[in-house]
Formats: structure tokens, C-alpha cells, sequence
């Protein structure tokens, strides 16, 4: 393994220290409970937007904690869910009365603890809901198990939900905002080569020099198949043909097209990526109307891309469009 | 080689394409001659920054256009010179008037080819400067050769005089501020693995499991040791014992803190080593007062981390917290 690092069991704790050192201006972080928690208080009556899990996949979730989408972030180990007394300390650390709505990637601990999490706050009053994002077109949709893996698309949840909570909107209101692009969101992956933790010390899985690993998970979960690695035209046509599959949604349809680098791959890349799944959608007839590229939901140092895509009708897109301030997106 | 990729001959083209699509609210592309151009024309009367060179280091220099920074970059191959036709249509194309002033990372073909363009302007009455940034610190001083590389610092440059340039400094104003941003600020860089450019498809250079490319530079060029990887707080005491040498300013300074990844290195390792570096800043009597990290001036898929550092005195202070809106630096 080879990584800047001092010790494995510190990363997150320093990670999370250096994050609020260089965005003082936006973040505060409460080591102890491992928050990434806004600077200045929410206004009064505004909503808090939760979200967390794992680390590892920085920027998310911390990197989006500011003006217009989250409050707080609450930071697990290295892919670890972090417990329900740190989700709890974040909910009671940026209620303003309001209530707090939790957007949750569906993995199983993650979904336990934030549950455990709305428990807890009964008991002090806050009125906690939750949203789970499982936008992984690589799960088949009736497998038996624990669903589709939440991945990029919590980006667009977060953004709108909290574009939303911003200009005032009601807990109700949001949390049915929250749940409609949660549930209209999808995701697919594909990794070049696999992200190592710092805990194990080599990759999580192995891939031959040739192979790319089709339909990856986050955490380096292998995909749907092993298959040569092509152009990037082509894996384009087939997570585009995969995509378009899953939407549902008719020809003509204004989509947000996100390209997500997972960590090492670079900008030359992605790049002429992301232009070949824009010009195959197109073929497919949908208007690519806003853009996302970047690394922004990671796993690590793994190489590799995702794409994420959200139908847009004219309320999305004025949501996606309104203003943030966080360390990571700024826009006005 | 594993990329995601169509054909090592397109993949400046594409990248340029792609990212002219993805961020049209700021920038346009000119394809044919390789350019990254402002979308608006300056205001009247403002001089023109236009930086370039080998692409493979995004978002350097595309990234940087926009309000108060960049007029316009110009991108050669990976890793080779653009021409001087190139840097004299970026000059002819964003010109008010009021004369250009190229920003130039020390390299021999860059340097030839920004020069000459010079000359060729002055045939069109445009009046065009050079500044060279040669501020990696690997380099002996006095090696009698090509002299020091331009790195990670170049970003200082061309933050620092494109605030001056939006304000209304004028040409011989704005040139002698690059140039004394250009001569303070310093850099030193490792890497952990090689890149791998499209064309040759294989690492640049060799690299034992457990070394570190101590000194290496953006290109994936030899650095001064290579040497066992040690722990982040070594590497930052390392690099930083160095860089206070070179800088030869008083304890007490104020200083700008920028930690470069050069392109595969994620945000858990990219965070806690800034937390070393700035430790050991302090430690030295130094007052880390405004900071940068990120993957900014990349290497391709070269994992590895540059620290670059600026002294700061009030004026420089204003000027890089001055607003700027670009594909990569939006603050206000």
C-alpha cells in the first residue's frame, strides 16, 4: 500500500481537522462526534439537511455542507456507517425547531443507524424523516437483498432538497422533494483498476491489466460483469443503453448528466467521457441540459468513472440552478 | 496502459470540446486552434492574462478562465509546448488594447514558443509581455541548466494578477506584479507512482513499491532522492525544512499554504498531509493564514502531492481573496 498517511486509525479524525482548517469560512467540524457542521447557524425555521456514512468518498458528504445544501455531515470510518448517537448529535446541533430530514445511501448500516437515529430524537423533540438513495442501475431491481446501493445521485438529492430547505420549504414538503429525486435518479459505474482502504492495506478486489469492472459499487463491491476494456464511445453506448433502460422517461426529456470520477482518474478522461455519453443520449433523443463532471463521490484512490442522470421538468432544474456555497460547489 | 480513452490523438481535442459544453456560462472553445477562451469579451480597457502549455495537467490553465484570472489558455499536446501561431490567436483573440501578458511555466519549448509569439504580435500592434514562473525548488539554483521548472506556484500567478488585471491595473503594472508573485513563491513535490501518457502507454519511470519520487516535477520527471515512502509528518517536515530555506523570509510571515495532488491522490490523503504541512509551518514561527488543497496542477493519473507556498503581505492578501469566477475558483 502505498498513501500519505500517518496511521490508518486516524485518517478520518485528520482528514475531518484539516477539512474545517482550509473552509473556516463555511465549516466547523465537532471532532469528538465527527461532524462537518456549518459555520453559522441555519436561519430560524429553516429545515436541516443531514447526510453521512463512510468515509472515503470525499468530497461527498462534507465537501457539500454549507449555504443551500447540507448542515451537517457526519462521518463514518473508512467505509463504515457512523453510529446513531453521531447522527443524533448532528440532528440536535443544527435543528433549529424546524426538523431535520436525513438523506441516507441504502446500505445497510447506514440505514440502521440513521433510522436508530430518528428514535433517539423523539425523545428530545426533533422531528427527524429520512430519505434512501438507491440509484445503482448495476442491481438487478428484484434481487431478494438489501436493494440498490445509494451512490452519485445522492449529489442531485442533496442539491435540490437543499435548494429547497433554503427558500423556506416546510419538512413535509422537502422530504417529498427529497424522495421524488431519490427515487428518479440512477447511477452506473465502471472501475479501471480497485481503490485500496487503509485498514486492509491492498485492493479490495483484483482486475487483470486488461479487464474493466462493469456496474462497480462504491466501496470497490465488484459489478455486474468483468469485460474487456474498451473505448470510451463504447462504454459510454452501453451505460447510456443500461440508463436509459431504467429512466422510463420519454424521448425529448431534459436530463442533468453527471460524469463522477472515482477518485484517480483524470481530467483527460473524463472529460471525453462524459462528451460521449452526451452524444449518445442524444442519439437516444434526450436533451442534455445541465452538466456535472467531476470527482465528486469517490472511492478512494480507485480509478474509474460513474454516470448519474436526473429527468428534469422546469422546478428541478430552477432547484439544481439555485444558489450554494459550500467548500465544494459554488454557484450564484 | 488502462484509460478510459477513444485515441491518444484525440484526447486533447475531446478534453477541450468537453469542457467547453460542460462550463458554456464561462468558457468557448476554439478548436482549431486549441484555444479555452473566455466566453464574454474583457471589459474594455483590461489587459488580457493568457497562460498555456502541455495539456495533462487540468484544470490548469482551462480551469482558470474566467472573471479575474484568465482570458484565455492555450493547450498543447500532453506534456508538449503549444505553438506560437496558437499563443499569437489567443493574444489577437482577447485583446481590448490594453496588451496581453503571458504567464509561462519555465520550459524550453513553452518559453520559445510565448516569446516568439511576442515578436509576431508586434507586427498586429498588440503590445505583449512574458513573465516566466520557475518555482520549483527541486532544481539547484545554479545547475547551468534550462534553470528551475514551473509548477504548482503558476496558479498564485495568475490568481494574484488577474485580480489585478479586472480591477483596471494597467499592462507594465499588472506584468511587475506577476513577476514578484512569480519570484516568491516556491515549490516541492513527490510522487508515490508514475504517470502514464496516453501516447507512450506505459509509467514514465520506474518506482519500488515502498519509495517515494522526492523533487519529482508535473511531467513525471526524476526528482533529487528516491527515497523509503515515510509517514505523512515526515514527508511534510521534509518538504517544508526545504521550502523555509528557499524562501528566505522572517519567521512571523504570513503565508499563503497551497497542497497540490497531482492527480490520483485522494482527499483523505490530500487533507491530513495540508494538517502536517501547516504544523510544521508553525512550528518554524510561520502564520498559515489562507489556504488551497486540492488536485489543481495535475500529472495525469500520477499520484503524489506538491506544497507550494507564498509569502503574503496585505496587498497580495486582497488580491488573491479578490473575486473570481471560473470553471475551477469561484469566491466573491
Amino acid at each position: 500500500m502505498k498513501k500519505i498517511m500517518n496511521d490508518p486509525a486516524t485518517v478520518v479524525d485528520e482528514t475531518l481537522a484539516a477539512f474545517a482548517l482550509v473552509h473556516s469560512d463555511l465549516v466547523r467540524s465537532d471532532i469528538a462526534h465527527r461532524l462537518c457542521l456549518r459555520r453559522e447557524p441555519l436561519p430560524a425555521g429553516q429545515v436541516a439537511l443531514i447526510s453521512g456514512g463512510g468515509s472515503g468518498h470525499e468530497p461527498l458528504h462534507a465537501g457539500f455542507v454549507g449555504d443551500g445544501m447540507l448542515a451537517a455531515a457526519v462521518l463514518g470510518d473508512i467505509f463504515a456507517a457512523p453510529s446513531s448517537d453521531q447522527v443524533a448529535a448532528a440532528a440536535t446541533a443544527t435543528d433549529t425547531g424546524a426538523g431535520v430530514l436525513f438523506i441516507v445511501k441504502n446500505y445497510t448500516g447506514d440505514k440502521l443507524n440513521f433510522r436508530v437515529a430518528t428514535e433517539l430524537l423523539e425523545d428530545e423533540n426533533v422531528d427527524a424523516r429520512l430519505v434512501l438513495v438507491a440509484d445503482d442501475a448495476a442491481i438487478p431491481r428484484a434481487d431478494g437483498g438489501p436493494g440498490r446501493r445509494g451512490t452519485a445521485a445522492t449529489v442531485f438529492v442533496e442539491k435540490i432538497a437543499g435548494a429547497a430547505a433554503a427558500e423556506g420549504q416546510k419538512l413535509d414538503e422537502v422530504t417529498e422533494l427529497a424522495q421524488q429525486v431519490a427515487d428518479a435518479g440512477r447511477s452506473l459505474g465502471f472501475a479501471l483498476t480497485s481503490c485500496t482502504t487503509p485498514m486492509a492495506g491492498r485492493p479490495t478486489f483484483e482486475l487483470a491489466d486488461a479487464d474493466v469492472e462493469f456496474g462497480v459499487g462504491i466501496h470497490g463491491e465488484r459489478g455486474r460483469t468483468t469485460q474487456p476494456l474498451t473505448t470510451s464511445a463504447e462504454l459510454a453506448d452501453q451505460v447510456v443503453d443500461l440508463l436509459v433502460e431504467e429512466l422510463q422517461v420519454e424521448p425529448g426529456t431534459s436530463l442533468l448528466v453527471f460524469t463522477n470520477g472515482f477518485g484517480a482518474t483524470p481530467a483527460t478522461e473524463l472529460y471525453p467521457f462524459h462528451g460521449d455519453v452526451c452524444a449518445a443520449l442524444e442519439a437516444h433523443g434526450f436533451d442534455c441540459v445541465r452538466h456535472l463532471v467531476g470527482s465528486y463521490v469517490t472511492s478512494l484512490d480507485m480509478a474509474g468513472a460513474s454516470v448519474s442522470l436526473l429527468p428534469l421538468d422546469d422546478e428541478l432544474t430552477r432547484l439544481w440552478d439555485a444558489p450554494v456555497h459550500t467548500p465544494t460547489f459554488t454557484w450564484s
